[in-house]
C-alpha cells in the first residue's frame, strides 16, 4: 500500500473527528453503570482475541525484526498472553474508578433565585499521539471512554498491525453495546501528516495529549491549533541542602536515578550544595558508580560537564552533579534548566524545606522523598494518562478529571436581568 | 516616531516577557496582604494621578476624533473623573476578594507516610490582548496580580497615551511597595507584531487572554505557541418548548437581545417550537419589533434569513428567529451553530428541561433564565477578566481562580519508591 498524499490523509483524519465528535454527543449522557459495562465488555472481548491480536503483534514485531529495531524497543512493542492479561486487567481497573462526569464542583442560589451549579462534564473529542507500545491503545481508550470522551488513537508505524486489531475489538465492542462504534478510531501512521492533520481539527478535537519524546511534543505544540496539554519532559533536580541527612540523600538520589532510568520522573542533575559538598560528595557519587551510574561534572573524577549537560534529560545511567552555593543558587538553575516536573530538597531544616517548596515552580516539589513517586498510580487517581508539565488545565499525574471539563446549570423559573 | 520593525517588536517584547517572568518568581511568594496593600495603593495613587491620566487619554481622544473614529467607541475611549472613580472602586473591590493562590485543592497522606497537598499557584505570566477601553488595563493587571501573576498588556493603539499613563503610576506603585516594576508591562500597539511577539514568547509567557472581535481571537488562536483561552464568541439560542411558558419566553427573550445587545452573553437566535409556534409567534415578535428589533426569519413579516443568519453574533438589535421540529431538531440546530456560550430552554417540563441540559454542550445551559446572566459579577465572582468558549482549563465566566495553575507539594522524611 502506498502512503496516501497529504490531502488523503487530512481527509481521512477529518473524516474520522468529525464521526467521533457525533459520537462524543451520546457518550456524555451515558450512565456510569453503562460505561463500565463496556469497559468490563471490551476486556473480556480483547481476553477472547488474544489469539488473533497476538498474530497481528507477530507481524508488527516480524517487520521491525526486519528492519533491525533495537532489541528494547521490540520488547516495548511485543505483546505476550501475560501482557495482554495486564491490558484487559486495566480495563477492569479503570472500570472499578468513580466516574468523575455529573460531579457538582460547586453551587449556590443566588439571591434572585437562580440556581447555579458547576458540573464535571467530558471534554468531547480527545487526541493521544503516542509511540511503540501497543498497551497504550488500550489504556488511551479506557480512561477516555470512562470520562465519557471519544477518542482518536494515533500510534506508531510501528505497531500498526497490533493497534488495528485492538480498535476492531473496541469497536466491535461498542456496537454490540448499542454505543456508536466512532468513539474510538485509530488514525494512520504511515507519515506525520496525520498528526498534523488531527492537530489542526479544530473545531471537531477538543485537545490533543502528545506522549513521546521532545521532538515529538514540540512539534505537536508548535504546529496545534486545538489545545494540546504538554507531557513528560523531565530534567527533574535533587538538591542536597547544607542541612541535609547524606544517608537519605544518598537513598533518594539512587532510587530517583537507577529505579527506571528511561522515565519521565527520573533525577538528571543532583545540586550538591557547597558546605556539605566536602562530606556528601564521595559518598554519593561512590553509591552511583556502584550501580554503574556515568557522573558528569566539574569535581575530580567526574566526566567533564558542559553547559548541556544541565540542559539534558538523559534517560539513561547518567547523571550531572553541580556544587551549588546556597539555597538561592539551586533555585536560580533549577529555574534555568528545570522542566517544571518534579523538583526535591534533601534537608533537615524545616525553613529550608519551607522556602524551597514555596519558590520552586514545578508539577510536583518534593521534601525528602525521591522524585520517582510522581505518579498517578503512586499519587492514588487509579490511571493515567501522562503527566502535564504545562500549568494551564492540568499539572502533573492526569487521571480521570483531568479528561473533564465543567458545564454551568442555571436553573430558573423566568428570572431576567435587570439592567 | 516611526513604528519599530519587526524584529525590534519582538526584541522589545521578548525583554518585557522574560523580565516579567523575572517578576512572577517574587509575585508567587507575597502574602496576600502584601498582595492587597499594593492593590490598595494603586487605587490611590490612581486617583491621585487623576489629572495626568485624563490628560493623556485626551491626547487618545482628540487622536481618535481627528481620524473620524464613530462616536460609539470614541465614547468607550474616553476617561471621565467619575470612569477613574470605577476604575479605582473595582481595585478595591478585587483587594477586598478571598486570594485563590494557597487554597490546598486536595490532599491525602499515602500508605508509605509521604503527606501529599495539592496547592493553588499563580501561572505565572498572563498575556492579555483587548480593545479600546483603558480600564482593562487596570482592571487586567488588579486580577492578575491579585492571583500573583506579571502581566503583559496589549491594548489597543487608539488608548496607547491612556493605557500608558495609568502602567506608569502602576509600575511607580509596585517600586513604591518593593515589587518589582516589571510584574506589569505595556506592549507597544503600533502593529499587530506586538501580539504575534507575545503569542510566541513560549516559555516566558504561561497563557494569552484575547479578549477582542472573533478576527482577534482566531488569529491569536492561529499563531500562539503559547497556550491560550478563547473568550466572549457568544453566538447564544433561547429555545422556547412546546410546554413553554409563553409570556416567561417572551421576557426572556427581550432582555436577553435588548439589555446590552453588544455584549457576548446576548440571544442571538430564537429557536421556536413547531408545537407552539401558532401561539407563541406572534406575542414574542411584536414584543421584539416593539423595541426596535429586526426579525431575521422564514416566517411572514421577517427579514428573510439566509444560513449566514443562523451563525451570525449580530451583537445589534437583529436576531433570527426559527421554527424547529422538537427538541432533537433544537439540540441539532444547537450543535451546528452554537459558538459553546450560554444555552438556554425555556419550559415548564421537567423532562425537556433534564433533556437539554443533559445534552447541550454549552459553558452555560439555562432553564427559564436570560443568557445574560452569563457574566462574572452575576456568578458571584467578584471580578471577571473574560468569558472562556473552550472547554481547556477555564469555561465560562473567568475570575481570579481560573489565573491560577496547581503545583504538588510532597513531604517525606527519605521515602523510596520500590522497584
Amino acid at each position: 500500500m502506498s502512503a496516501p498524499t497529504d490531502t488523503d490523509v487530512v481527509a481521512v483524519v477529518t473524516g474520522l473527528a468529525a464521526a467521533a465528535q457525533k459520537a462524543s454527543r451520546g457518550l456524555a449522557t451515558l450512565t456510569t453503570a453503562q460505561k463500565d459495562a463496556v469497559l468490563l465488555a471490551a476486556a473480556a472481548a480483547i481476553d477472547a482475541a488474544a489469539d488473533v491480536i497476538l498474530a497481528a503483534n507477530a507481524e508488527d514485531v516480524d517487520r521491525a525484526e526486519a528492519a533491525g529495531t533495537e532489541a528494547a524497543l521490540i520488547d516495548r512493542l511485543r505483546l505476550t498472553p501475560e501482557r495482554i492479561g495486564g491490558i484487559t486487567g486495566g480495563l477492569r481497573q479503570v472500570a472499578a474508578l468513580p466516574d468523575p462526569v455529573g460531579q457538582v464542583v460547586s453551587g449556590k442560589t443566588l439571591p434572585n433565585g437562580l440556581d447555579l451549579r458547576q458540573i464535571r462534564v467530558p471534554l468531547g473529542v480527545v487526541g493521544f499521539v503516542y509511540e511503540a507500545r501497543p498497551n497504550v491503545t488500550v489504556d488511551g481508550f479506557g480512561i477516555a471512554f470512562k470520562s465519557g470522551n471519544a477518542v482518536l488513537l494515533r500510534g506508531s508505524s510501528s505497531a500498526a498491525s497490533s493497534n488495528a486489531a485492538l480498535v476492531d475489538v473496541l469497536r466491535g465492542v461498542l456496537s454490540d453495546n448499542a454505543v456508536s462504534a466512532d468513539a474510538v478510531a485509530l488514525l494512520p501512521s504511515e507519515s506525520r501528516d496525520s498528526v498534523t492533520a488531527l492537530i489542526q481539527a479544530r473545531g471537531l478535537v477538543d485537545v490533543v495529549i502528545p506522549r513521546g519524546g521532545a521532538g515529538l511534543i514540540s512539534a505537536v505544540v508548535r504546529d496545534a491549533t486545538v489545545p494540546t496539554i504538554e507531557t513528560g519532559t523531565g530534567n527533574c533536580h535533587v538538591y542536597v541542602h547544607a542541612d541535609a541527612d547524606i544517608d537519605i540523600a544518598t537513598r533518594i538520589v539512587l532510587n530517583a536515578k537507577t529505579r527506571r532510568p528511561s522515565v519521565c520522573n527520573t533525577v538528571e542533575s543532583v545540586l550538591v550544595d557547597k558546605a556539605i559538598a566536602a562530606d556528601a560528595l564521595a559518598p554519593l557519587t561512590s553509591a552511583l558508580q556502584a550501580q554503574g551510574v556515568v557522573i558528569h561534572g566539574d569535581e575530580p573524577g567526574m566526566e567533564p560537564a558542559t553547559e548541556e549537560d544541565w540542559h539534558r534529560e538523559y534517560l539513561s545511567l547518567d547523571i550531572a552533579v553541580k556544587v551549588v552555593d546556597g539555597l538561592d543558587e539551586a533555585i536560580d538553575h533549577i529555574d534555568t534548566y528545570g522542566t517544571g516536573h518534579t523538583e526535591a530538597i534533601i534537608t533537615r531544616s524545616l525553613q529550608a524545606a519551607q522556602e524551597f517548596t514555596a519558590r520552586v515552580d514545578a508539577a510536583a516539589v518534593m521534601v525528602n522523598a525521591s522524585t520517582a513517586f510522581t505518579d498517578g498510580e503512586q499519587f492514588g487517581f487509579g490511571a493515567e494518562i501522562g503527566i502535564s508539565t504545562q500549568k494551564l488545565h492540568a499539572r502533573g499525574p492526569m487521571g480521570l478529571t483531568e479528561l473533564t471539563s465543567t458545564k454551568w446549570l442555571v436553573w430558573g423559573d423566568g428570572q431576567v436581568r435587570p439592567a
